[in-house]
């Protein structure tokens, strides 16, 4: 059982970062600088080729300390942010560029790869979990979320599917094949995330997938635009989700 | 050129209603009891069998008020609101009873009846707003809104597509038979709300509609549950949108 081990921490404007390891894995935490005690905790996942500390993912973590006052973790997927690759994941990352480069789709190598990594990160979000919750200032009463989008749908979703401690989840941005399977076991409130101009992923797949989840509470936003360009409202719309989800007054009407 | 005459004046909460009518129009306006000289202007537009004062109105009209500082104005339908019904309003509601009763689809009837109201409404709308940007406190520089679901979107489709002095707008729940050439001219940036398991409106045919607005920026919100099952927070995310389009400190990253 390997606990949290925090290896730097800085501060600035109100948010207080720490990047830790558990085990091989390394991820970050962001809380608020005036104290979190017990708030509740957003997982989230990084897209493909990103890492714990993107822009995406502090821009978002910081909108949720904003908002909510919660705490925010992440971690590296295998392979990505200086964790080592291995030889299965090289062969994919060429294939893969080698698609983009010769303008073929990139859907079959991201699914088949991503849905890799997700069997390789289950493990790991569920080891995480357990420490991060074994850390006084967090416990393991709160509730927890998930938001990740792209890769971090492949590997979110999966993880939801299996982990009852994540009782709400912003999802998005990935093709159904994988992943509607895991998605019809999932209950929770859900708020799903679409490019209506998507030049990767097709239109009614995205919708295929926002359809398979059994959740009685969920909300497509779905925004014009090609595959990068989701507004950053969206991520201001996540931290309200979450607040209305997991915040301590939430109620199923706000 | 008929003006604005106030007719009743109640305050609440913060919120000044005022009835009023032009000509004979009846309508409602709403405004911060703190002032709002010269703030933007949202016009709403109720669903059918509805009224300028329905309770989703009120409960709209605080929520942009709380959040935006906004004047919010709705005027009663032709027909509606203790307005005088036609043989032709009597003969087509008598129908639309009918097949509901029948348990046939009240789509066909809603369609030609609400197209019909339209055309009927389209003036009055203009005419209003004509009547409200020549108030002091109103003037006609400021943005100008439009906010309708139902027989809201209808009747708001038609209008936004030939009135440039509206500049953002939300529409939802309607089908797209008639209104999908009028929204293929609308440009101005769109929210659009959708019930996922809509019981009347084929879900292909609401995203139908959505699809057809020609508006570089548009975001569809899509709710799992039936016809009248829409969640409240869409009503805060509608103010929220016109804060971002209409607000005086706008940016389209907002």
């Amino acid at each position: 059982m390997h606990s949290v081990n925090f290896t730097a921490e800085t501060s600035s404007d109100g948010v207080v970062e720490r990047d830790f390891t558990v085990g091989e894995v390394t991820g970050a935490l962001w809380s608020p600088a005036s104290g979190a005690e017990r708030a509740p905790l957003v997982l989230m996942g990084h897209g493909g080729g990103q890492h714990r500390k993107a822009p995406a993912m502090v821009g978002r973590a910081r909108r949720i300390i904003d908002h909510c006052g919660f705490n925010v973790a992440t971690i590296d997927a295998p392979g990505h942010g200086g964790r080592p690759r291995t030889a299965h994941d090289e062969k994919e990352i060429a294939e893969m560029l080698r698609a983009r480069a010769a303008g073929e789709p990139e859907g079959p190598v991201v699914v088949r790869y991503n849905a890799h990594l997700a069997e390789r990160a289950l493990p790991e979000w569920l080891a995480t979990l357990d420490a991060l919750q074994r850390l006084p200032e967090i416990g393991a009463e709160g509730p927890v979320g998930y938001y990740g989008l792209n890769m971090g749908t492949a590997i979110g979703v999966p993880l939801v599917a299996v982990e009852p401690r994540i009782t709400a989840a912003v999802f998005g941005l990935h093709w159904p094949d994988v992943l509607a399977e895991p998605a019809s076991r999932i209950t929770i409130p859900i708020e799903f995330d679409l490019q209506w101009d998507d030049e990767h992923i097709d239109r009614q797949a995205g919708l295929a997938l926002f359809d398979a989840f059994a959740s009685k509470e969920k909300t497509l936003h779905a925004n014009s635009g090609s595959h990068k360009e989701l507004p950053r409202f969206e991520a201001d719309s996540a931290a309200r989700f979450f607040a209305r989800h997991l915040g301590r007054a939430a109620t199923s009407s706000a």
